[in-house]
């Protein structure tokens, strides 16, 4: 699970990469905005440097690994792959999508100091709440398709234009029931309305129900703490 | 409350037919999109192949169940005629939507195995938290019709063509209570803003009640079991 | 705080009143129904029954109450006429939007029976949490007025026709905080969007808030009941 | 930490700055309104009357302070000089927007009284939740991004005049991801809708965890006082 040569290394130089990798980001993101296509030279030479520097770290914490042979192999390794392969690979092809690839590398700094233990938390929160979990998402599931069904039938005649199929209807009902809810499209007859009411108030318990798992084993997790902790200090 | 055969069947059975509910669901969403119309023999064939192979597992299993006459009246027993009872009706009349109760067959998905204990927990948070999710309930049902009301005189005269009456003002007490939101109505004049903006600030409690709610009686239950848990230990 | 001769009176009595305002609450929204305006005589009718009966259960319970002095000042009482007063005045002038105020009636419902409990644990919660959900009440409606002032400020010369005041954009401020987000006001400029964007993020936090005080508030309640029932089982 | 003169200052006289702060936030709001714009003159009397007040009061205080050196760089006597300054500052440019600061010294109420100890447990709760809800800002960045490269390279055929880039994008995904949703902007191709629904299903867990944490610190707070409260008690 260690990274070897990369733990030891200097905490400037994992900023400096820190750093690159958020350089990097906005880059690709701003090169897409028309405003800035004047600059494109810029975008393009920025580009190359930031992927030679990767290029070189890549094969530098390689060569310093201690098992040279399972290192390309490693999760993290791979990421950092990924994050550079692109731009050798779009001589033929554009890849340059994938770049967002790249995002990936910023999960590394989650790894380190003081976060690690906030992460063990909600991750061991996630854990404990997974089998009901499934449960809510198996449920959110059937009442997505449920709904898409039944709107599909109730407002079929009064928009055919609009929406005409069900998986188009999944789609409204995935934006209803999270409630984010976009005007694209919406119930007009009286029966639509009627489902499409059921459908919202019951939206509600979907937020309600992971909300309130992962509080009450988050709960639990802090209490095993305190209870441990004091074992401990009552032990002589 | 048992299926007995069917509990005592081949799990392959249980996953090929799980597979087949899903793909009886999928084909029906797929069947309604215009673009794959071309299909339409398609669709048909594959809908007989699937009742066929519903229906001979419903015999089968009815034949197999210890107690005959009492086997139709079970519920999951009743869900899987609903599945296939809308095929042989629909000669005369239209019933494909029925098509949809199919769906309510993913359910016995759920009482296998690891799942069971996450709905148990789940039924017992929501039932515990009954009372007080009916109080919060009515609650809700009296702020959509008071502010159906409210609004229905408030906008009657700045808009007389879109909005008519006190049951379209529900339809969007509800879209805007329940925080979805859409853009096909809302308030435009002063006190309807006034008015439309306390429901709103109310929304927010509209969800943080039945969270709450669920969060404590769920944290209540996991305190239970491990005190069980801890009591069973410490008995000798 | 009790009604005497209501409560003595019979369970039947009770649940024709429910029924009775309930169906006077619909009557009251369908009649603002442009495709029923052909019923108005049926709807005049009704509403004329209606608030006989009203009035004849009022002053029936007034001549039943022991302290008939006092009895029309009392909260329920009050609520009572209010829901018959509109109709009698209205020969002048149109009261009819008063007659929402029957809504009030119901509420009497839930100081019936096995609610009552919930009711007193609701109200527990929200009195614990009071001091802190003033403060976060306190926060939003801070919020609410920086946003609307620093999105009037860029905005203004965008938008100049749309929102041209700091209290419209206040409507829009809680559309959005409420994460409701109608689509008829929303920033179009890069500063508009990273002030809405940063208001927006906020609004997770002003949901968090309330649910998290009310879920603990409500855990706590729970707890100390459970320990006060095993206080009462230990003692002898 | 406290204000000295300030604290010993007369109720009255608290709650008449209060008031005035409030009338000064009304008016500086009511001002922008187009139907207003008659009472101009009224405006700017009573802004020159409030601020002198607030002048006064400023200068009064820093006389009244036992330590009159560093009392200008306390954080709310910045804040107080914040309130005043740009109405001196606005003869040569416009800087009327910035009178909004004004709104900061509300915050001086919730340092009385009973808020404080409310504020306090908020404070606590916010402060322990920390780091993980660091990580969860961080990972709902990362997921901003993704998303909005993703729908860039999705809908940048579909709607190339729409939204032309990635930080276009990103509007949409924050708009989406806090489930506002509104309508100005959303994906039509099916690949667009596909990404879409999965950010939307995850905005789900975006509320969830910062509620789930801050309902479980906050109870753990809870625990702590009433452990401590039954200690004291037990104690002899």
């Amino acid at each position: 699970m260690s990274d070897d040569a990369r733990d030891k290394a200097p905490r400037a130089l994992n900023l400096f990469i820190q750093g690159l990798i958020l350089y990097s980001i906005v880059t690709v993101a701003l090169e897409t905005m028309p405003t800035l296509s004047s600059y494109g030279l810029f975008f393009r030479i920025s580009e190359v440097v930031v992927v030679v520097i990767f290029t070189v770290e890549y094969l530098a914490f390689w060569a310093l690994s201690k098992d040279r042979l399972r290192y390309p192999f490693r999760f993290m390794a791979i990421v950092d792959l990924l994050a550079i392969l692109p731009f050798y690979l779009q001589l033929g092809i554009d890849l340059r999508s994938l770049r967002a690839l790249r995002l990936l590398r910023i999960f590394r700094v989650l790894k380190m100091g003081r976060y690690s233990k906030a992460l063990q938390t909600l991750g061991e929160a996630f854990q404990r709440a997974a089998p009901e979990l499934a449960v809510v998402g198996y449920t959110v599931a059937l009442i997505i398709l449920i709904s898409a069904m039944g709107l599909y039938y109730a407002e079929h005649d009064a928009q055919p234009e609009v929406y005409t199929s069900v998986p188009a209807w999944s789609w409204w009902a995935i934006v209803t029931l999270t409630t984010v809810g976009y005007s694209d499209v919406y119930p007009v007859t009286p029966v639509g309305k009627i489902i499409a009411s059921a459908i919202m108030l019951t939206g509600i318990g979907f937020i309600a129900v992971p909300t309130g798992l992962l509080s009450s084993t988050m709960t639990d997790i802090l209490r095993e703490r305190r209870e441990k902790g004091q074992g401990a200090q009552n032990a002589p």
